[in-house]
Formats: C-alpha cells, structure tokens, sequence
C-alpha cells in the first residue's frame, strides 16, 4: 500500500494520464497523432527524482511536471503537452488510479483475513467458551461463532469494496472549469477514449468539485479499518494475562520485563485503524468544496486520502498476520467457563426453569442462586441443586443438562454454516 | 426526521419487536399462540408516557419495558415476554427500523432537491457566469452546469441510499451472546418469522457485536450531509454583497442593521452538515466492540445515530428550501464576466492563439497581456487587439471571437443533458 | 450541568445582558436612566415560554427577544432596547455566562472525585495488585499507587479549569462588526460598566470572530472528559468477570441473564465522555470564522458548546458515583499477583540477579526461567530455585525476597503521598 | 518543524535520556560513576543510522536502541544500560523534549506574525472597508482593526503556549509499571538529578498512562492551528476576484490558464491547519490509556504529535509568510464601500435617526430605504435626502454625516491601541 500510494506512483500515474490525453486527442483528430507519440514516450521516460525532490509533501505540481513533460519533447510536439486539461484532472484521475488499485489490494488482503477466519470457524465450531457482554460471563458461545462473525463481517466488506469500485472509481476530465472548452465539441468523445487507454469508467459529467466520489470511496475503507479493530480489539481482550484463550505468535519482548510477551499485531492494527479513521473526517470535510476547485478541503485530500488506505492497509496486514499465527486455547476457553461459580450458565438454567414455571417466576430464582453463588462460593450447579424451587421444576439430571454448555449453543452450528457459505461464495 | 428519530418512536419499535417475535415464536410452536396474541396486543396499547418519563436520553431501558409489558399481559402470557431475546436485540432492531423510514425520508428530500436542480439545470443552461477556481475567475461556465453538477451528486446520492438500503438494513436477532440459545434448533425459523412481520431482511447471522452495518449506513448517510455542505457553501459564495449572484428568498434581518438581508436556509444547512458529521467518528469509533457487546461504543450509537440523521435530515431540508425559493440574478452573472479586465477569457485566448503558434508560445503572450490588464487598467479585448503578437495571428473578428464567453463552453450543454438524463433515470 | 446550559438559561442570560448594557448606557448617559430601568425590570420578568416555543434547538432568535423585549417596556423605552449591540454580544456573553457556570460545576465535581480518589490512595497504598501493561502482568503496583495517579490527574484538571476561568472568560461586546460605532467614543466605558455588571472580565477589544477563548475552554473541558475515560476504563477492565478485583455497586441488571451485574457508571461516563470529545473538532473547525461573522461555523457551536459541557458533565458525575461506591477486593488484587506462575515477579528477579552479574546477564536467564514457567506450568520461585545459574548469585531466602511484591515498590508510597499533597494544597 | 519531529531527533533525545539516566544514577550511588561515564559517551557517539533504517515509522524501538547501546560499550558497563528504566520512559520524555521545543519554535514564528500584525494594525488603522457578517455587508471597519482583531488572538495563543510550557512539560520516570521499583528507595533522588540534566521540571509522580499533559498541549497547539485558519481563510475571501482587496505576493500560476494568480499560501495555511486539527482527535481519545501501558492508545501519539506539530508549524509559517508580503488595496477597500448603493452606511443613518425618533422608530423607515435602493438602484445617500420621514428628522448634511464611514468607526482606534500594546507587553 505505501508503493501504491507513494509520491512517485501518483506522478507516474500523471503522466500516464497525460499520456493517455494526447493519444486520445489524436485519435480524435485534436491533435496531431505525432505530437501525441512523442508526449506518451517522453511521459513513459521521464525522470521522476528532480520533480520529486523539488516538491514538498504533496503532489508534484502539475506546473513543474508540464514544464519538465514539454522540455522533453520534440519542438513540434511541445505545443500540445497538457491540452485542454487543468491539475485537477490530472491530480484526481492519477489518485482515482491510486485508490483503484489500492482497493483491489485491501480486498486480496482481506480474502486472507478471511481464509483464516473460516479456517478457525470450522475448526472451532464446537469450541466452547463464556460470551462476554459488558466484560462480563455472559451465556456460552464458540470460539468457533465469534471467528464466524468476524468472518461474516469481512466478507460484508469484501462486498462494499467491490460496490465502491463498481460505481465511484471513474475518470476525471474537465479542463480548468469542467467544460473542456478547448476541445469544442469533442469533450465527450476525447473522455470516452482517455477512459479506455487508462481503463477507467467515464463518468457523466466532471465531478471536480463534487466530492462524493471521493468521500464514499474513503468512508468504504474506512469501515474496514473500523472493521479491523473489532477483530484486533477481540484478541487483545482475549489474550490478557487473567483470560489467556488466545496468545500472539509473534509477541514482542519489553525493555526490562524478561517474562513479556507483548501482543504485536493486535496493538500495531488497532494504532493504525485508529489513524485510518482520523483521515476520515478530513475527507468528508473537503466536500465542501469551494466553486470549481477548492482553498484548502481538496489540498486536503492529497494526504489524507493516502494516509488513510496506508494505515488502513496496516491494519489489514496486521489482522491477517495475527489471525494467521494465532495460538488457541481451547482448554483455557472451557475452563473459563467454570470460573466465577459457572454464572455463565444462569440464562440457560432460567430458560430450563421457564418451561415449567415461566420466564417471570424463573428469573427471580435463579437471580437469588446467583447471589448465594456470589456470596457463599458455592458453585451455581450445587446451589441448583439444593434449591427446592429448582428442584420441585427439574430433578436432578435436568438440573445437570441445563448446566451443560455444550446443549446451549442453539443456533450456533448454522449461524457458523452460514457464514462459512457466504465466505466460500465470494 | 425528528419524529424517526424520537425516542418514542424507538420505543414503539421496540414494542412492535417484541410483539413481532411472540408471534414468530407461537408461528414455530415455541410459544402459546394466545401468549403471543395478549403479548402483541399488550405492547400495541402499552402508554408509552411512564417509560419515556422514567428513563434519560437514551432509549428506554429494555428491563423496564419488559417489566412494563408484563404487567400489562394476562398472568398466563407473562411468563412468554421478551422470550429467548435481549436487550441489544430489540434496540438495534429498533434502530433498524428508524434508520430504514430514514433512509426513505432522506431519499424523498434528496429527489425534491434533484428536481429543483434540474428545473434550475435545464433553465440556466445558457447562462454563462464564472467559473471560479481557488475563488479566483478561472474560465466561463453556465448556471446551468453548476446546477447539473450538483444534481449528478445527488443522483448519486440516491442510488447509494438505495444500496445501503438494500444491502445494511436487517434485523437483530441473536439473544444473550448472539446464539439463540433458548430457541434449540428453532433460532433460523423464528428469525425468517420475525422479519416477515417486521419487514426487514433476515442476516445470515446476528452482527450485534460488528457494527459494519450501521457504520456503512452512517456514512453513506454522512455524505449526503457533506453533498449539501456543497451545494450550500456555493450559494452562500455567490450571495456575497460583491457578487450577489443570487439571493436566498427566505433571508434572514438583523437585530441592528436594517438593510440585512442574511442568507438563512444556506447557513442553517452548512450547519446542519458539520454537526451531522461530527457524529460520524463516534459511529466509526464505536466498531471496536468489545466482545459480544460493548462499554462505551454501542451505547454512544444511540445519541450519535439520531443525531447524524436528525442534523443531516435539516440540511438537506434547508437545501431543498434554499434551492426551490433561490433568486437567480442573470444579468448579474453575465457582467461579472467583465470584472477585472475579462481576464476570465484569458485562456480561451490562449488557446485560439495555440491553434496557430502552439500552447508554449501562446500561453507566456496571453500572461503578459493579463500583466498589463492588471497594471494599466484596460481590458484583455483592448489589450489582445493592440497586441502584435497576437494580431499576428488572429485578425480582429478572431480575437473577437475568442474572447466571447459563448463560443467558450466546450462540453456544456452535453454535461447538462447528461446530468437531466440520470435524475429522469431514477 | 442540563440546567446551566439549557435554552431557557441561555435566554435569561441574554435578557440579563441586555439589562446590563441599558444600565450601562445609563450610567455613562448614551441612554436616559429611567429607559434603562425600564428595560432592566422587564427583562428580569418577560415570560420565556413563547420565545422558547417558537424557536427550533439552539439560541433563542435575539430579534423575537429584542421584539419580545421591545413590547414590553413603555413607549418612551422603546427606542433604547438593544442599543448598539447585535445579535452575536448577546448570545457570546450569554454563552460565556454558561461556560463559567460549567466551569465552575465542572471544579466542584472533580474535586468530589478527587476526594474519592484521595481516600482510595490512602486507604490502599498497600493493597498490592499486577501493574499491568500491554493487558498484561508487568510488575506490581498497589492500587493505592494507581488511585493516587488519577487523583494526580484530577488535580492538574482543577489547576487548568481554574486557568482557562481566569484568562478565556470574557465579555463580548462590539456591535455590528465590532467597532461599537454607535457608542461613538464611549464603547471602552461602557463595556467596563457592562463588564462591572454581568461580572465579566472585559478584553482589550471584541473576540466575536476570533473564536481562540471558546476553543481554548472547550479544549480544557474536553481534556477532562478525556481524563474521565481513563478512569472508567481502568474500572472496567479491573471489573472484568476473570479478574474480578472491583466491582460497581451500582450494576445493572440484565433482561434476560438472572446473574448479571453489569457496569453502569463506567459504562455511562465511557459513553458521555466519548460523545463529549465528538463536540471538540466541531468547535475547534469554528474557528475558521469568515470576517466579522460565520456563515456556519459560529452557529455549530451554539449545539457543540452544551453539547460538550453537558456530556463532560456526566462523565465526571458518572466517575464521581462509580467511585464513591466502588468494592474494591483486596484479596483478589493480591491474589491475582499469583496467577501465571507469578510472572509478575520476573524483573524483580532480574533486577536481584543483575546487581550481582549485571541486568545483560540477568535478562536472559529469567527468559528461559518464564518460558519454562509457561511451558512446564510451574511457577517462578520454583524454577528460580531450581536454576543453578540463579543460584549461583543468590540464595534461597535471597530468591524469596526477591520474588515478594511488598518489597518490590520502589517510591511507591512517595508518589503516593506527593498526590496526596497536590491534592491537599487545591 | 520537521527536524525537531523527525525520528532521528526523537532517537537523539531517547539517547540522551538514557544518558542523563545513567549520569543521576551514578550521582546517587545506583551504578558506577565510570558505567555511567561510558554509556553518556556511547550514547553520544551511537550510529543513529541502522537503527532507523531497520524500524519503521515510529519512534525506534527501545529494544533495538538498548541492544546497539550495550554493544557499543566497554564489557564492565553493559550491565548498568537502560537500569531501572522501560521503553516508555524513554519514548515520553523524548518526546517531551520534542514538543519543548516545538512549543518554541511555534512561539518564535507566532511572535514573527505578531509583528506582521502589529504593523497592518498601525498603518491600516484609518483604512475603512466593509465590515462582513454572514459574508454580506454589515458596518465600516478598518483594516487595521481586522489586522489588530488577528494581532490579540496571536497574543493569546502566546501567553497560551507559555503556561502549557510552564505547567505541562514534564520528564516521565517511572520504570516498567511507574514505582521505580529497581531503585528501592532512590527514586526520587533520580528522578531530580536526571530532569535536572535534561532541564525538566520533575512531576510529582509518573504521567505514563495519564496523558492529560499531552492532550492538553496538543489542545493548545491545536488551537493555534485553528486560528490560522482565521487569518488565512480571511485573506482568501478579501482576495476573492469581485472583491481584490487583498493580493498574495507568492501566488502561484495555472498549468493552463494564464491570467491566474492563486493564493498559495493561504490555501496552504489553510490546508495545513485542517490537517493539524486531524490530529487532535486520535491524541484526545489516547487518554483511555489501558491500566499501565496502552494497546493502541499511546501508539497512536507517535504519529499524532508530530503530525499536529508539524501541520501547526507548516500553517504558522505559511501565515506569517503570507502577510510578510501581503499586497493591501486600500483604494478597492474605500470603493468596495459604496458597492450596493452603500447600504453598509444603513445602520448608521438609523441610529443617527434613533437619537431623534428612537430606534424602533428609524429602524423600520431605514429597512424601506434599503429596499428602495435594491428595487430602484439608487443609492442609499439620494433615498435618504428624499426621503420625508428622515428629513424630517435630519438635515442634508446631517444625513451626509451620518454616511460618512470615516465618523462611524466607535472605539476602533482604542481597540487598535490595545491590542498593539498587549503585543508590545509580550
């Protein structure tokens, strides 16, 4: 992502945009066809390092890029370099080319986020361990459902990335106003032919200074970097000292504390979703856009455009590192489940109650095992079973199943089936 | 959008969930049918008053309305409320159900914008104004290209509205940790029952703890407000006292300064769209939700997603407002052409000289005759004609020509078509 | 804090203004005493009802007031409402009304938590517990150490609420556009009197369309809610149902798990301190306010400046209740220093080792010690024991006191009591 | 900026902490004078290169600069590098140093507008133009106090960074969970001994992971982006074709129109600042700071910073650049006030009116007069001298005086006297 979005990769996407303009404007007779050679080679061999190194941050400036472009043509090509065009379209169509490939990257990686999900989907379906709402023992799940859903969420991703790449990647062509007034009234067909050398889709009409396209484009990716620290955040939670259901392959050691396994790729995704998602606002600030062209929203873009598919394109790699090397376990999940006087059973004791007595007498009774489960450390299977009104609803060995996570996951099998499915129909 | 987003209308849809999923459970035999018909009918007539009074900002507290409910059902029903279900169920498909009428509501507003830019697109297709770019006069364009600019965005608009509509929306369903527990093998059944009733699209599983749904809806919902923060800060540029361009029908006095007439509409709806999407970061940030439900994230949806609709539904009221009522000064426009000397025609000049001696050569002539524009005070026509340079190359009735801002509009007319084109399309 | 900064507040404070600027005028006779009077007392009664009715969410509109306000006094009056002010002096003082009242809330609060934080320092400047770092056992702390590190935080709160009070809260008055043309050269005079009046620092000249004074408050209230997530997520995390060392005593409930106390005040101060900081980029945008009036940005702020008051509001009242009642299980603290093989202990270790063969000699050896506490499962003082290159430099009893928490707390208590003592010397 | 914030400055000052550490912990007896000796000077000899080039984007890890520093001296001193201390320490208070000395250099370059200001001030005091409020004419100004306006908030940022200087900037010593445990009871002792080295003010206790000091000078550097954005987004609109009273020297050409010259510092000013205020958010949001050490938080500040300095550093240059050379049309400013018919004059004839008839009398009659000038096109002067309700009160020179702006100026000249002697007292 840092070479598709570096300075040197938008300049060799201007100039192959200025490229692509003189051969079309010769093949609409706007130009002469020789002049349009010349300026495509002189683009293709241009030496990048000086405009580079003259620029700041941004961009090169389309003016230094032009007086370079025309010094390095013939005398009879030079008049035609940059005709009919304007900054705008180059900076944007060459950006335009940027985030396309930039989006079909995060999809390939996300693929392999999601490869490993339904991998660990499949293998720990039947991995019992608590669900946590609140950071509390909630009622039971499998490590197998939460990779699922993790997975289900990916690949809902995969899908905007195409839906976004389908209808807002697009040309840009307008000249300094967006009427392409110096091509007359062949403006729709020199679009037509630009779009097809740089295989990009024409749009309509020039969106210059309409944002939209833009702003959706970033708005897409940056769910997926919001998508990314749920994952991350999951395993960091998972991975404490106290819970350890889950360790990171590639921890990092500390300064000064031998024992340390620090979780790398969790911490270093959940950073960089976090400053994926702060380029975000700036985007769609920018819409904003003054006139024909901006002062200030759309400079603002050139940096935080490529800061947020960098660092969202970080967050990506790292998740599918983490998950890719994780380690699982599955003992430590089960035997969390016991812990806290195996509390995280409560719902499903109620639901056992409720089929005899009610959900509203069921809930206060198990509410008060809960509290002596609390108070005297007593486990809640033993408090069920001393209980008179747990036991004039259940005898014993209904007691017992109702304690059994295994036969309280409900619809988890299929819910897993499910996504795995539409995973595999990507 | 106010009423969408009020909280109790968000009770009401809670109440209709909970309805909706007593009968889907007596529909697959999981409950009573006549529980289920006092439970749908109890929360059809529960007062909505008391819970609304008793609870804070947020929606109202899920415990409370259960309690509520069954008190209101005959005591052999009581015991079949909120079966099988929890509270982020009913809240998020609550959320559901509001973000849909909202996402309908925003469509309908944004298609009376559209209408309004296209009466304004077609009217004004010949009314030639300047183009401006860094808020300086770049090249000539028409009122009419403007106005079809704006449209072919919210076009776009619509079309995405209509596919996060289509692809986002969907119900909640998942109970305790999102595994349907109580339901055994019946969780899929009731699920496609549930959202029959309620008319939503059943997920392939439950996404309460992956927030990519609602973070996806809300910024295709913040874009729209970015749109109008567009269309907007345009008026309010061109309704300055020195341009006066246009002039908003519905302006606004002052409580000192008797000859004001402030722009009320635009500044109400640039407003309207920077508090929208200040509610955006807390949407996206809220993604990292910790395990199974979250501390902090969720609960900060429930003030940020009315606001975000509430602000954007205000923005794009006033626009529309604004749009329909706006005046549109022609002539104004037409002579504001001849400000600064007409440099404005300064590259449509270049370019009918580039035509003879090439845009290298054109382009410094045409910067020096807009130096002496500057510098002495007469204007570019004067300057070109007593230019030899250029009468070198074009004769009197050539320069003529070049500098008539009608003869410069390029692709104009074809934009315009093709933005009307896409609003009749939908 | 709802009330200090609700609608109807706002009004009155911009009725007092306008009693204060006429008694103002009277004093330094630009207007006759007996108008002022006048206007004084009718401002103090006019009903607030219809203004606030007839106006939307932010400000009441200053022109109904002024209309309002006009209507009520006697003819001869008339003529003197609202002489030489507008719309914007009205509603900047009013809101620095407001900001100083929240400031003034916000201390009274934080010095309760501060309080609370104090008594927690002290009460456990003993209770060992693991520091933890990366979600992971670092090295012990107490938690009196980490309840004297967030009273050390909210003491330097204070310390800059009561700076920003001092330098950022300001009368605003200037007029139309700032000059108080209609004062002629009595505008210093009388906003001395204005100032004298509303208890208001007076500034060297009108602030209206330099926003840096609300911006710099609003920061320092935004830093505070900031301060309050830090404090509620440590609550939180320690309150996760594996770790179990605090618990809220005011937890909530669950609709559909009997055992379930979740975290409510952590939970909500999260949430509001959250929705809190989505305010500051709102106000901090503000500042780029287009000359002598914004045309958006100065109106976002009559909905983020409350919003942000009232949300950081909350956050501390949240932390303030949530501490106040907070269990804390001391057992617990000491006894989770022995999980993980009391990995805990390791640098200690080290640290022992290196003062005989040096920390790049020790650091090693209680690697391989840890990797075989957490491959074998047994724990560190067993190992160390075990070592011969640990024996080699220490002892047994040398092991045993290397590995004992208690002696392992550096300046722990001299931290303790330097908070102690900022707190003391507010 | 960019070299005070650069990571090979960040890795110095990290070198030099672990220097200054090892020199206080030989003064207290903690290691050996000569270890001390020997590390100091290999940490002022180490290759900064492999280091940086083998890490990525942020800080250099602690890990990495350990092991190259105990490489790089003699045998008997290994042991005693990086004692007692952990990657934090290292990493805060470099960056510590980094923002000391940016908050300097931003002083310097706000002292240096200042200046600017101080003269725009002096020269411009009797300029009039068009005071602008909702971008429409309001009330004469001059430019002076527009320049004075910017001056007093250049002021306040000032003494604003001076107090985050004062009060903020601190050294972080903690050790691996902040008890300093390996220093026993020295801690303190090492703590003065090592700020005195670095010349920084020793906190009461360690901030690691309450990072209420960095988001409060990140506000404050925040704000002073946020004000840049006034002064230059001001420029931008006077500089505005139609309006012209202002010229960027710098402005910068189009690669395809010849007559422009576009402001180019001021849009960068306002770019930068945009990006600056990106920032602020990620930095704010940190300080939920996990228990003792982060998982993401903390991380995200490495970029955070120095990202706010920079833009902050970059709008402030760009600012003070740009009124170094900024061209003042004073003649366009004079003109631009009879544009409109000189409706700007409207609440002056009102309130010279109002002192006959009051002002709810003159208000009304002046608002017809405004119409007629915008129905009619005659301007304000001939509607008023023909009018019979005003000469009825006024006589022709009368009304002629009341539309002189040069009397309608109030407090203007205080105001700029003030403001030139709060810059002078800095």
């Amino acid at each position: 992502m840092d070479a598709i979005f570096s300075r040197e990769t938008h300049l060799r996407h201007m100039l192959a945009f200025e490229a692509a303009l003189a051969r079309a404007e010769a093949a609409t007779d706007v130009i002469p066809r020789a002049a349009a050679e010349a300026i495509a080679a002189a683009a293709g061999l241009l030496d990048a390092g000086p405009l580079l190194a003259d620029s700041g941050d941004g961009p090169v400036a389309i003016t230094a890029l032009v007086r370079a472009l025309t010094a390095a043509v013939p005398l009879e090509a030079r008049g035609y370099v940059h005709w009919a065009t304007t900054t705008q379209d180059a900076v944007d169509t060459a950006t335009m080319l940027q985030m396309r490939d930039g989006l079909d990257l995060l999809e390939r990686e996300l693929r392999a986020v999601g490869a490993t999900c339904a991998a660990l989907a499949e293998r720990h379906r039947a991995t019992t361990m608590p669900g946590r709402t609140f950071l509390q023992h909630a009622t039971p799940i499998t490590f197998g459902l939460k990779a699922a859903r993790w997975l289900a969420m990916v690949v809902r991703q995969v899908h905007r990335l195409r839906r976004v790449r389908e209808h807002e990647i697009a040309l840009q062509l307008g000249g300094a106003s967006g009427t392409l007034a110096p091509l007359g009234d062949r403006g729709g067909e020199v679009a037509v032919a630009v779009g097809q050398e740089l295989r990009l889709p024409v749009p309509d009409l020039p969106w210059h200074a309409e944002r939209d396209r833009v702003a959706n484009i970033a708005s897409a990716v940056g769910v997926v970097a919001g998508a990314m620290s749920k994952i991350s955040g999951d395993v960091l939670l998972l991975g404490q000292s106290e819970i350890a259901e889950v360790v990171e392959a590639a921890s990092g050691g500390s300064s000064t504390m031998p024992q340390k396994r620090n979780p790398t790729d969790s911490v270093a995704a959940v950073t960089s979703a976090r400053l994926a998602l702060a380029a975000l606002p700036v985007i769609l600030a920018a819409m904003a856009h003054e006139h024909e062209r901006a002062v200030g929203g759309w400079q603002t873009e050139w940096v935080a455009v490529p800061d947020l598919f960098r660092h969202t394109g970080r967050a990506v790699t790292h998740v599918r590192r983490l998950l890719e090397t994780l380690e699982i376990d599955a003992a430590r999940m089960r035997s969390n489940l016991e812990l806290g006087g195996g509390l995280v059973m409560a719902e499903a004791l109620a639901f056992a109650l409720a089929a005899t007595i009610g959900r509203h007498e069921a809930y206060p009774i198990v509410r008060d095992l809960a509290d002596r489960v609390r108070g005297d450390g007593v486990d809640l299977r033993r408090a069920a079973q001393e209980d008179t009104r747990v036991r004039a609803a259940l005898d014993a060995a209904e007691v017992d199943r109702a304690l059994d996570p295994l036969v309280y996951l409900g619809s988890t099998e299929l819910f897993v089936d499910r996504a795995l499915a539409a995973y595999r129909a990507l």
